[in-house]
């Protein structure tokens, strides 16, 4: 069976209606996409959930598959289990800019921060996308995270955020020697009569050329003419559920992603900063202890073994459809990735 | 291209003359298996080298990647990173006895130890064989492991170690519904005109009903007849090599065997203790601060991507070959496991 | 002001009637001393509460101050959040017994476990105490333990769980030179008009000679004639409390133990296992998926830091209470530790 | 005994020549303080070596003693065991611009980032000043990053990073309800015949009003007239050595200012983000895989404990340092943080 873009559908579970991190109610994505000669980078912001998150949090866990990465706010995700800020995706050169974006759009949002309230935790996340992009240009500027912040909570008007491939923080980003980019995709489960969604997003940058796995067989592909070899890529990978959970639980759920994505051929290079996060959107943390603290039944554990499949499945679809979704993009130097239908045609028929 | 005992060869890397964890000098193990009607189970002792392992121990490193499990000494080579006793596998109720005899056996070898010297860190890894083995019975006796112990000493002697699938510590085990037990596999790199092997030992009994994939390809199999459907099983995966590497290298190549795991299609299930333990014979940590440190060139961090995928390959391949070694067992109350070559005779074809 | 047995009242937060982890409701302890010429060692069994803690688990949350230690169980606490057995402190060496009468003492309560139920985690913690005791002869058998898990399930009837200093588990063990053992204490804190209490419950085998301090203040003894003069002893440190937390903020409450730890002049040395368990009594997890989840609503993470303080505080008040409460053992070879009463009579004029 | 700025001597190892930082050759700092009215904030650059610290790395390892901050780039080096950048420490807003400071500093240091070579990961590590400063006007510029990082390269010049207190990335921040900032100390200890010294740099922004201890003592001051009553400050402690140990004995030592930093009467708070990083400066690590790796003996595990004694004693000396030099701040809204000497004068009689 055929998924979206003509990649072949991975697993056992049903997709959800648009086989995207967006069939998570809520869910919505903006992008910012600079493709300027040399300059071939962007970014991508999740919206988790409409509203204040800063005042109601979202539980949030946090996997570190391998750590060579310099994603910004993730450790006090892993200590207070919430999410507080959209999350945006960019170069690895971006993570400041980044980071000053989401704290300027925060005080804008809840003006007592750092004042009476304390300070907020952005979520910058990067891949490297040096190979296409020229880094040191440290193109990226505030306006482009705002206007990608902008799109996303519009939310559905033309539903931007569907877009994939080299879109956004997708622009300048490899997989296996070939384009990468931005890919999602979604799994349902059912789980004592109540059904629940959990969807991936991914920032897929990572892969040795060669390594490249669809659907269980590997891809032979001719090497690409320079570029690295070895895996130095990173890939991002942001799972959202509607499935009531807490933070250890969605801890547990975010480390599936590893099995997604070796699946697709990687082994979690040396070089590759590879993470997970994963939150619900079935609850709602005060940030103010004299608000009421939610009083949810959560899954049973037992559960999990479903959203741990689900989790795997969409990391490995997600992968997939960056793949599949991507253009062309002739970035610095030249430089210029093979996309995977120029690479392997026979796949797309 | 067909590995040992029919299996597929799954990967890239060459496999070391055995492809098997022997492959790497000075490993070496010993069964004992108990076969008794309901009793079903058994251990395997790993000897990580010959030698005095208290007083000159071995660098070593933990994955915890699902840590539903009762095994013990985990957290000190976490801590330490170092290997300072033979590794006894074992069913979940086995650990206190196995932990006892290695206990028991230390003292033999080094009598000032819990005197003038600390205790020792006994290294009790388990999985749980209750489906197969009447594990109330606590049938394992300190004797089995002395037995299995007094094997891996002899070491070459006739191999007994290279024995696979239904035996020792595997005897009762389960893997995606069918007869799992004791695997192994190696594979061989080399970096900057160095070889280097590294060699998996696992205990496979993880893996739903219905999900398991060789090489690639999900196999169907009939749903067996009772059990439990989910994943509540486990794995121990012991990863042995001879590059010098130190216990935060090791712990990073432990963590591969997550990605040869998923290719095999676990999610690594909420039931499923699945644990990676990594270590190097190629140098001694002196137990006593008079004795002088090793002045070791590790690898430089780059050559980890060779060793990363060695992992994953011998983790996935040593799973294979515990499935296709299996021998049927009938345990406790009429139960049975069809082996894979019952399931799935194509496979063999 | 002074607390119980002498000691100095540390910190600023009220102790509980008892100043004892017993003040948590519900919680009750058993010893069983081992006092036999060389043989100075015991078991003291902390029960969680009284019922079934495997069919109906409590949250729990694990710190690992300083890993050189044999505890058994604590990954699967650190992966689940659940304590599902009764806890033991033994001797280090008694470590594999002790999992064995857990395992059989669980099986007694709940006849399915390993059959058409998991097997059970139980917990295990010790330190050293082979000063005075000769390890070596590992002398804990089962049955011990069964008599203080007897014990324990009494509960109040003459309240044996009272005794502390070198009763049960504390019998051989020794804190900074002197003689050590079991201590206990409780905080008392309020938030948003209801009162919760914190108890702890310490196994103190800890410290170097000469760093001893006490409400501040070192303690200057002539050094111990023999002995090791570095830290090689450990301390366990449970905690419980009646204040509705989950795993993560119990794991946040475990960490604090340390700070109480510090002030009583420890450093965590590298030879001490420096372990702390933390659980909450206000709230049951059900072991069957078919049982209702509890839908509590869990303080507000602000309110922390009355926990953590009353984890701080009840940790150091219980080390001083093992210290104050310690009597005169001498065991294998004629080691015998001072007390402090006799090393510093100044403190207890 | 006194130390420097009539603070107490604190512990038992004798103090480095300046009793600071500094004292460990080759470390240097510099500051840039802005004091404009409602803008009380600054940068503070601690240089760990002369030279190319990323084609030259060293071994380093971190401890999240609490989570609840927003620092940049310690996953990586929890990963890889490295530091390769300079170390910047500000105000949490001044995270995103720091990070981009320290990115145009390396590429102007290493032309072929993000090129031929990965990228650098900047360490900017932070402390909320929020109270004092005028936080929400993101006043930190690279420009003042590029000013103190030019300072520490100039190294031993009038020792620009001798001073304490209200400077660089000290000035807004406050301790206990009291006026915080940066402070320092270092100890020495000896093994096996060879000296060797650590020292410790404290961005001190931590402490309940009230909770104030030194050398043991309670310090008794009236409680503020507003701002928080919790501890929602913050500390970064940083530890300098020049003895050989790899990234996970570093781990191990700076887990140690845990220690004492409680002894200054902190429990850790909710909302602190409590760091330590320590890192070696005796061996280097080659970012290129053709150089050769170093083969170094490294101290043996049990001199751990004297490293450990030696951060623990460093960090609370290094606490009551930066309290003991602070100089009145007034900033945003006329908020006054009292000094230590102001407060309670008779400590410096």
């Amino acid at each position: 069976p055929r998924s979206r873009l003509g990649a072949p559908q991975v697993g056992l579970l049903p997709s959800g209606p648009r086989d995207h991190i967006t069939d998570v109610a809520g869910v919505s994505l903006g992008h910012c996409t600079l493709d300027a000669g040399p300059v071939q980078t962007g970014t991508t912001v999740l919206l988790p959930q409409p509203g204040d998150l800063f005042m109601h949090k979202l539980p949030a866990g946090v996997a570190v598959i391998n750590g060579f990465g310099k994603s910004a706010g993730l450790m006090q995700v892993q200590e207070l289990g919430t999410l507080e800020s959209p999350i945006a995706l960019t170069s690895t050169f971006g993570v400041g800019t980044a980071f000053n974006a989401l704290v300027r759009d925060a005080i804008a949002q809840v003006p007592q921060l750092a004042r009476s309230l304390p300070t907020v935790n952005p979520l910058a996340l990067e891949c490297n996308d040096g190979w296409l992009n020229d880094a040191q240009a440290l193109a990226l500027q505030e306006a482009h995270v705002q206007h990608a912040l902008a799109l996303a909570r519009q939310g559905g008007a033309g539903l931007p955020g569907l877009q994939e491939g080299s879109v956004g923080a997708g622009r300048g980003m490899s997989c296996h020697g070939l384009k990468g980019g931005v890919g999602s995709a979604s799994r349902c489960v059912r789980w004592q009569g109540q059904g629940y969604t959990l969807g991936a997003l991914v920032l897929a940058n990572q892969g040795r050329p060669g390594a490249l796995v669809v659907d269980g067989r590997r891809v032979v592909i001719a090497p690409p003419a320079g570029g690295p070899a070895t895996e130095r890529g990173s890939i991002i990978i942001l799972l959202a559920t509607d499935a009531p959970l807490d933070a250890r639980q969605l801890t547990r759920v975010a480390r599936r992603a590893a099995a997604g994505l070796a699946r697709t051929g990687s082994d979690y290079g040396h070089g590759s900063g590879d993470i997970a996060l994963a939150f619900s959107t079935a609850l709602r943390i005060p940030q103010q202890p004299t608000a009421p603290m939610p009083a949810v039944a959560l899954l049973h554990e037992a559960a999990l073994d479903l959203l741990f499949q689900a989790a795997a499945e969409a990391t490995e679809q997600a992968i997939l459809h960056a793949l599949f979704a991507a253009t062309p993009v002739t970035g610095r130097d030249g430089h210029r990735r093979l996309t995977l239908r120029e690479a392997a045609p026979e796949l797309f028929a």
